[in-house]
């Protein structure tokens, strides 16, 4: 297991802050064909999936980011704004804004990572993270041996098992795929170690003022990217 | 930290079929005024919360629910139904029917939980627990002593300010309070203990049946039980 805060971004249940970071709790563990492997942020996305939206100038889907006030808001540029000005607003906890789908038990999740980034070691919260330097981040890491419980080999056949179980369980209607986690990884690797990886057309933009103030040839990097099977595309 | 795997009522992410149970991960730490107390099904909600709405005879809130298509419903009964029937359908994981709103991350805590209960022990995984006996349903425990990582008394303060410091942040728009986990509950027991606690009267009359066949007395109980404070009253 792998946890970290990280500057405040996400509003606790009934809350206008953010309070709390993207906290992601990471879990992984042996399996055949491929290893389990779970990374996930505790709010309902995180800020580089504003920053993408902002990017492309699509408003946000329902659901993701709360305005100054406090209420749903769908403008990425204003929330990323607010956040970096501690305005007010950010994104929501996994389970969205009330109580009724499960926010508060996204802010839980939040808290669980917190405790175990920056409490247990009494360090800075999400909310006294700082710019400059390190900005005061904590982390959290637990590794589990098997045999504590029994034999690794068998562990790891059983769980095998029910992997496949869950991607041959009967799908919903117009799926055609049930995910186990970190198999889309797995695929998204081998795809883009044959064919590139996708970068947006505003990101290549910084990408290249970060490299004139660098005094780096970016130019001539691209170049060399594109000709070795780089893609430059826009997100979906 | 306690968890548990249950008999199968969440449905993976693009599956039409329940292979997880609700799966809850609780969390507790020492804290002042009160203890950090963090209990929640990694499902959108429990199966009770759905028993509810059925007694009732209300429809449930969309983002729920899925029928045996595995597409969003607001009957309890069918879904209820279909459950114990291994019909199809279930409820959905913490963040909803798809991945835009994070259902791949309560699918992934609910693995989380199956992780600990279920696979490290080579037991039943909740989609193979059975009726009768034990059903086969596992547990997973963890304990964590302070003093690994610090002086627990600090590590209690310094908690104990981060606590407060949510509960005095700024409220959204219409919100007059922000929780912190398990501070409900201690309210709650303060009132349950001076004004009992309310039942809904279709409850009350499974408990009288139940209460008939195994020779109770239950008008009895019942009548002791107002006299002493009880309330009986309909769910919200």
């Amino acid at each position: 297991m792998a946890m970290t805060n990280s500057e405040a971004i996400m509003v606790p249940t009934y809350s206008r802050f953010a309070m709390l970071g993207s906290n992601p709790i990471a879990l992984a563990m042996p399996a055949d064909p491929y290893p389990f492997f779970f990374d996930a942020s505790t709010s309902v996305v995180t800020r580089g999936k504003l920053e993408i939206y902002d990017k492309l100038g699509k408003p946000l889907p329902e659901g993701w980011a709360l305005n100054a006030e406090g209420k749903g808001t769908t403008n990425a540029a204003e929330v990323l704004h607010n956040i970096v000005d501690k305005n007010g607003g950010g994104i929501m906890p996994l389970g969205g804004e009330c109580e009724q789908t499960g926010g508060h038990k996204g802010y839980g999740y939040g808290m669980f990572c917190e405790i175990f980034c920056s409490i247990l070691s009494i360090g800075v919260t999400s909310n006294h993270t700082h710019t400059g330097g390190k900005g005061g981040t904590c982390h959290g890491f637990l590794a589990m041996d098997p045999k504590i419980f029994g034999d690794p080999t068998q562990i790891k056949e059983h769980f095998s098992v029910f992997l496949q179980e869950l991607r041959d369980a009967p799908k919903a209607e117009g799926a055609t795929r049930i995910y186990t986690h970190g198999e889309k990884e797995v695929f998204a690797y081998d795809d883009r170690m044959k064919h590139g990886i996708a970068v947006n057309i505003n990101t290549i933009s910084e990408m290249k003022d970060l490299a004139n103030y660098l005094g780096m040839d970016f130019e001539a990097y691209l170049g060399h990217v594109e000709t070795s099977g780089g893609r430059q595309s826009s997100y979906d």
